[in-house]
């Protein structure tokens, strides 16, 4: 079975004006589905990041797909890892990974495209071979896939522009208590069991009182997260942590609360030096391998959030879990705005990663029918679970009609770019930056 | 595709009177050749461990793997490591891994066992989707793997008893001449670009000796390395790498020169003072993941000894690769004496682990065509290394004829666990024992 064509399909999709500590969701969001069109009639699927940049990236990789055998991808790997070696270490710009949204890294673009090869490639296998494909990649270790409440605040409106536009049907969500109701409804449509929220947006003791009501509302057996995404100093993460000790506690976490290792090892230090335990979560701090024995060493890491995206795909994700493992840190599972194909990449992954204890992040509450590419529309959560598959492959197929769609969407709108930044300027204030720490 | 039946080949095959620190190789070598019989018809194969030991287990996983899907690798792994953890950890009997052969600690059995039945699986998996073993577990990096000349001092003989006893043709090998001898000999017959001693067998002067002669009568082309098994204390250890700190740079090593990591760490902080880089490798102090981070934390290994036999498999080894290269080890890979089924796994294994760059141990050429269990005869070598086969699964095939003399064998001898003390008291010395460290 050799890979004869790679097709690209650019799309868009409804987002709703959520605010994290890089800004304001756009009305879109931008994906890429990938098909891979073998030789023996089969065709492999994913999704990954949208707009210019990682379409340019996947048509530069064009020439060592289109030819391959999908079996031989720690070969394609082996290229892409001595391509990105060869490139300039300035190709980042100077600027940190901490003031870039995960997966907007220049410096891990190569994991970002070859990931998106490789999951497409293990689904064209799944198929070929009839196997769902977490157990093509070693064998699942579970057969439903946890994932947690990921609650934002948010301006009114669901997102979309024109006949794009979509219903809201969470409102404005800017106070402690529009957070609990949010809550509410989605552990009501979804049935999740553990609750993570975006902070980094409000004053810190509203984002502190929202984590108070939600355990006030749900109790100790919903274990909570909060991630302000390094918009606090040490000094105020140290306050956060304190005054949160007894809700973060119990299977939950603090997740990125200021930049940099070495601001999180000093509040785990100052943390631990008062008998609190609650492990600091990353995926800001700590993106790439490289990264993990730093994180560890300094103790300023205890749970690495992991994502096929970006992370180099499903191997290397279980190659995370497994080195987690083996330094006797957590690992749980970051998310971007996605889809239906993305959902089941994360669940056949997190399937097959026996490390991975914490329920799984994903946006796709966020997300709604009207956009789905998946054939059959939205998959199925079961109390916060999304059942592994049997089909063979990811265990989904395209609707090509709704990826038509979405190319419509994406070809009237303007951005080719992700970019919470002039976003929050546009709608929100004209003079709005990123500024770290904010609090 | 399910597994039906189980079927294992308790054999005994002739081998040499091979000296190390550990004592002398028996007459006879042990293996077990498991065949995993599934509904689809297809036979997956792996060669293992001999004696009672590794059959028992064997015999104890049954209920766990007919009737299994080849595919669920992961579940059963973790069937194997939660009743490995419900053990007390005094089944080693207080004895430390030091003092035994790697691949005999009883606190790695179940690491062992599960390799076993998971190398047949994934040849029965690849025979099923018509792969070789190395794409399936994630595509090959290379398309030949490279084997040291791995000497041992010896005394006459070939091994065998009886009509089972087998021509010599590498004679006693009992100084620093012989010693070139073999290395000369194996050479010219396998055509291996990297040289391995096993010391820890003749006074340290001889054995300084061996490894200068072997340099003088190569060149610097032929990377060596020596192991002595922990024969050494850290001052000889000591002595010994700056004796020879210009015949084991530039790709060699010294391979666990004294006991434990302390010692270890210990031995590279001196030669380091004296501007000495000589690696340090292990199989004797690191078999097993939690050993890693610890070795490396001391500083105690810098090149670590994988082998798919009693890492817990191919895709451990993987992971092992993996957390190597994270951490910025070298690997090499460990081996006993063995057949041709375990020579392609090791070769698989070996193709499909990128990190691998130094050419792995074989003591194939320590056994003879006579024993061989591979249909077609002994797998060749093509310039020190075996080619990756194109074939579907391991690619090699049982010869039923050959494994039932090796059976025959077996139920002739009275050996069922290797005693490589016992032995050298038998046929050396009545008095003998190992004493760490010996010099």
């Amino acid at each position: 079975m050799l890979i004869r064509e790679m097709v690209l399909h650019p799309i868009a999709i409804a987002d709703p004006p959520l605010r994290s500590s890089y800004g304001l969701h756009a009305p879109f969001a931008l994906r890429t589905v990938v098909e891979l069109k073998t030789d023996s009639g089969i065709t492999g699927i994913s999704e990954t990041y949208g707009g210019d940049g990682p379409v340019a990236a996947l048509e530069a990789a064009r020439p060592w797909v289109e030819g391959m055998d999908p079996f031989r991808l720690a070969g394609l790997w082996a290229r892409f890892n001595a391509d990105a070696a060869s490139q300039t270490g300035s190709v980042a710009g100077g600027r940190s990974q901490t003031y870039m949204v995960p997966g907007e890294n220049p410096l891990d673009r190569h994991a970002r495209t070859f990931a998106a090869i490789e999951i497409a490639c293990l689904d064209a296998i799944g198929k070929a071979v009839g196997q769902p494909v977490c157990d093509v990649i070693g064998g699942r270790v579970r057969d439903a896939v946890s994932f947690s409440a990921y609650l934002f605040y948010k301006h009114a409106g669901g997102g979309g522009v024109g006949g794009d536009a979509r219903e809201d049907e969470y409102g404005e969500i800017l106070s402690a208590k529009a957070c609990v109701r949010s809550a509410r409804q989605m552990i009501e449509a979804y049935g999740f069991r553990e609750i993570k929220l975006k902070g980094g947006v409000l004053d810190p003791a509203e984002e502190i009182a929202s984590i108070k009501s939600l355990r006030e509302e749900f109790g100790a057996e919903y274990p909570l997260r909060i991630d302000p995404n390094c918009a606090w100093s040490v000094d105020t993460s140290v306050e956060v942590g304190r005054a949160l000790k007894e809700e973060l506690s119990g299977g939950g976490y603090l997740e990125d609360p200021c930049a940099e290792l070495e601001g999180m090892a000093e509040v785990r230090r100052r943390l631990l030096a008062e008998g609190n335990q609650t492990p600091l979560a990353s995926n800001v701090a700590t993106t790439c391998f490289a990264d993990v024995p730093k994180a560890h060493g300094l103790d300023a890491v205890q749970v690495v959030l992991c994502d096929p995206h970006y992370w180099g795909g499903m191997r290397q994700v279980q190659q995370l879990s497994h080195l987690c493992e083996v330094l006797g840190l957590g690992m749980s599972m970051h998310s971007n705005s996605h889809l239906g194909v993305s959902l089941m990449a994360m669940t056949h992954v997190a399937a097959a990663s026996p490390h991975l204890f914490y329920a799984c992040d994903t946006h796709y509450p966020w997300q709604t029918e009207k956009d789905e590419i998946v054939e059959g529309g939205r998959v199925r959560f079961v109390n916060g679970c999304v059942p592994v598959p049997g089909k063979p492959g990811l265990g989904v197929s395209l609707d090509y009609d709704q990826l038509a769609r979405g190319r419509e969407r994406y070809n009237k709108i303007p951005w080719r770019k992700r970019d919470d930044e002039a976003e929050m300027r546009k709608h929100v204030d004209p003079d709005w930056k990123r500024v770290l720490p904010r609090w």
